[in-house]
C-alpha cells in the first residue's frame, strides 16, 4: 500500500466508524431507503455489533484472498461449498436462542454436513417497520456470537425495510461459503448395506421449544432449542473416520424426513432401532400431549451420519469427544425394505416411517 | 464412478425429477413445512424451471470443483468475491422486469463492480401463503432467464412459507460468488484527482418504472426498468482499461448516494456536469411531476466507473461496444470541495448534491 492508498483507507475506516449507538428506538422505512438513515443503521448497529476487516472494505461484495481461504486445504483437490437458507421462525426469540443463532448455525451446519469447513457467511435482514431497535441489536449480537463460536467470518450483508404488516418482526437469509479439503468425499453414492447410522444427540428439542415459546398451547415446559454449530463435530468425525459415507442435519421435517431422503436417493432401506433414538423426557411428554411424533420435529444442531460398520464405534467416540456426549448409533442401512424407512421396536416389530405430510409445525425455522 | 455409485446417482436423478407441473393453484403453509408438499414444490416448480447439475446434487450445499471455478483466473493471485441482497420490491412485476430479474441482476452486478466474474448464485424465497403458483412460476422463470443471460449458475436455494399477511406476495434473497482474476485491483484507494467518471446509461428508469407500476399516482407513463446484468460491460471495461480505479452500480439512493459514498471514502470531490447526465424525457417528466430529483432514484442496470483521464475515451468506447450505447463521461474527481459531490451547471454555477435523507421511494428493490 502506498501513502495515497493508506490515506484513503484511513479515511474509509473513519467514515465507516461513526461512533455511538443508533439513537432511534424503532425501525422506520427510511432505514431501508439507502440514504443517510440507512448508513446510520449500518454504522451504528450492524458494524458496531459485528464490524470486521471484510465488512470494512466498504463495497457490496466481500473480497477474499483465495490462498487465505484455502490455507488448510490442498488447492489441487479442494472444492467449494455454497449454501443458503431463509429464517422466518415465530417467535424470533425462544429458550435456547433466537433467529440470529438459527440463521448462522443453520447455514454453518449445511456446509458442515456437506463435508466443508465453513469460512464465510452473509447475513441479509428484512425488517418490519416499527421493529424495536433493541430487539434488532440483540439478534445482531446473536449473529455475531454464533459466527464467532463457529469460526466463520461475517463477510457481507444487506438490510431492507418493509411496511408494518408486510413481515413479522424480521426475517434473515444467510448464505455460506466453505471449503472441502482435497480427499474428502461424502454423498448418497457412498452409502452401502450394512453401514451404521450415527445420531449426534437427542431429537425434537428445537421444534418443541419454539412451540412452547409461542405460548398458544395449554402447556408450559422448560425445553430449550438445540441450536448449535456442528462443524467441530463433523470435522472430528471426518478426521476419525475419513470414509464417513454421508451426513445431514435433521432440520425441517426432522429425522424422519432426512432418513426418507436418504432412502429415496439410495434406493436402500434405513432401519432405526426405536429405543436407540434419544428424546429428552420433557420433550417427549410435550410431543405426547400434542400428538406429534418427535421423529418429524425440527432440530437445529443435531445431525445423522452414515459410517462404515467397522468404524462405527470410533465415529461415536470422535463425535462425543468433540462436544456431543449424547451421540450414539441408532440404526443401519439395509437392503429391504428398499427405498424406505422403518422403525424396529423392542418387541421385534417394525413400522414404516413415512414422509411428513401436511404442516404440523409451521414456522419452526 | 463405480457401478454402485452410478446406480445410486441414477436413482437420485429419478427421485429429483418427478415429472409434471405442480397441481396446486396457490401456495399453502404445507409447501414450507419440509415434508412431501415441500418436495413437490421443489421438484415440480423450482427444479422443473431451473434444474441443473449442481441442483441435482440433492444436498443443501452446492459443491463445486475449485479448478473449474477458477478456470479463467490464475489461481495464484485470484480472489473470491461474495455478496448478498434481499429484494422486497412492490409490485413484484413491473414494466421491464420482475423481482426475479432484479434479484439475479442485482447480485450479479454487485460482483461485477467489485471486478469479479460472477459464477454462482443462490436464490432463497420467502412466500406468502395464498400466493398464486402461476405468479411464482413466472418469477422462477425470470430468475432462470436472468441467470442464463448473465452466465451464472443457480447453485442452491431455499423456500419458506409464512402465513397470509406476514409477507407481501414474495421476497427473494440472492447471494453470489464470483472470482476476481489475478491482477485485477479496483477500490476507493485507487481513485485520484483528475480521474474521469463514466456512467453506463440513462438514470432513474428503474425507480420511476416501479412507482408507475404501483398505480397509486395520478400519472401513467411508459417507463421500463433498466434491470440488466452489467458483467459483460464491466469485463469489457476492465479489459480495455485494466487500471480502472473503481466501479459501483447506482442502486438504492441512486447516483447521488453512490457518488457521496465515493466522496466520503476518498476524501476527494466528485464533480458531475449537470447536462452530461442522461435522463430519458419520459422519466424526467415523471420525476418533475413528483418533485423527485432523478439523481436519487434507484437504477438496476447502470453503473459508475472512475477511470484514468488518459484512458477515459477508450473506457467509453469499450462499454458502448459491449452493449451500453448510451455510456458517457459525466464528471471528474477533484481536490475541492473535499469529500463532497457537486453538480456543475451549464452556466458555470454549482450546487452541492447531498446525501439522501428520508424515504421518497420505498420498496423500489
Amino acid at each position: 500500500m502506498n501513502q495515497d492508498e493508506e490515506r484513503v483507507n484511513d479515511n474509509i475506516a473513519r467514515v465507516r466508524r461513526h461512533p455511538g449507538r443508533l439513537k432511534d428506538d424503532h425501525i422506520t422505512l427510511s432505514h431501508g431507503a439507502g440514504g443517510k438513515q440507512s448508513t446510520t443503521l449500518l454504522d451504528r448497529l450492524f458494524f458496531d455489533v459485528y464490524g470486521n476487516e471484510l465488512l470494512d472494505q466498504g463495497g457490496d461484495s466481500a473480497v477474499v484472498d483465495l490462498p487465505g481461504l484455502l490455507a488448510d486445504a490442498q488447492a489441487e483437490g479442494a472444492k467449494l461449498a455454497f449454501t443458503t437458507d431463509s429464517y422466518v421462525v415465530n417467535p424470533i426469540e425462544f429458550p435456547g436462542g433466537s433467529i440470529g443463532e438459527l440463521a448462522v448455525n443453520g447455514t454453518v451446519n449445511d456446509l458442515s454436513v456437506a463435508g466443508a469447513d465453513p469460512k464465510l457467511i452473509s447475513v441479509s435482514f428484512i425488517l418490519e417497520e416499527g421493529l424495536e431497535v433493541a430487539t434488532l441489536r440483540r439478534v445482531a449480537e446473536a449473529v455475531r456470537d454464533a459466527a464467532a463460536e463457529a469460526g466463520v467470518t461475517i463477510a457481507t450483508g444487506d438490510t431492507k425495510v418493509v411496511p408494518r404488516g408486510a413481515a413479522d418482526h424480521l426475517y434473515i437469509t444467510t448464505a455460506g461459503v466453505g471449503v472441502i479439503p482435497a480427499g474428502r468425499d461424502t454423498g448418497f453414492g457412498k452409502v452401502q448395506v450394512g453401514d451404521r447410522i450415527l445420531l449426534s444427540g437427542p431429537i425434537a428439542d428445537h421444534g418443541m421449544a419454539v412451540m412452547m415459546a409461542r405460548g398458544d398451547l395449554a402447556l408450559d415446559a422448560p425445553i430449550a432449542s438445540d441450536t448449535r454449530a456442528v462443524n467441530k463435530l463433523t470435522a472430528a468425525l471426518l478426521e476419525a473416520v475419513p470414509d464417513t459415507r454421508w451426513m445431514r442435519d435433521a432440520t425441517r421435517g426432522g429425522v424422519a424426513t432426512v432418513a426418507n431422503e436418504l432412502a429415496d436417493a439410495t434406493g436402500l432401506g434405513v432401519a432405526f432401532e426405536d429405543e436407540a433414538i434419544p428424546v429428552r423426557d420433557m420433550t417427549r411428554a410435550a410431543c405426547d400431549v400434542l400428538g406429534i411424533d418427535p421423529l418429524y420435529v425440527a432440530n437445529e444442531g443435531t445431525f445423522l451420519a452414515v459410517v462404515p460398520k467397522d468404524s462405527a464405534d470410533a465415529a461415536v467416540e470422535a463425535v462425543r469427544a468433540a462436544g456431543a456426549p449424547e451421540a450414539r448409533l441408532v440404526g443401519r442401512i439395509v437392503e429391504e425394505p428398499a427405498a424406505s424407512v422403518v422403525l424396529v421396536t423392542g418387541f421385534g416389530g417394525a413400522r414404516m416411517v413415512d414422509k411428513l405430510a401436511g404442516d404440523p409445525l409451521p414456522r419452526i425455522c
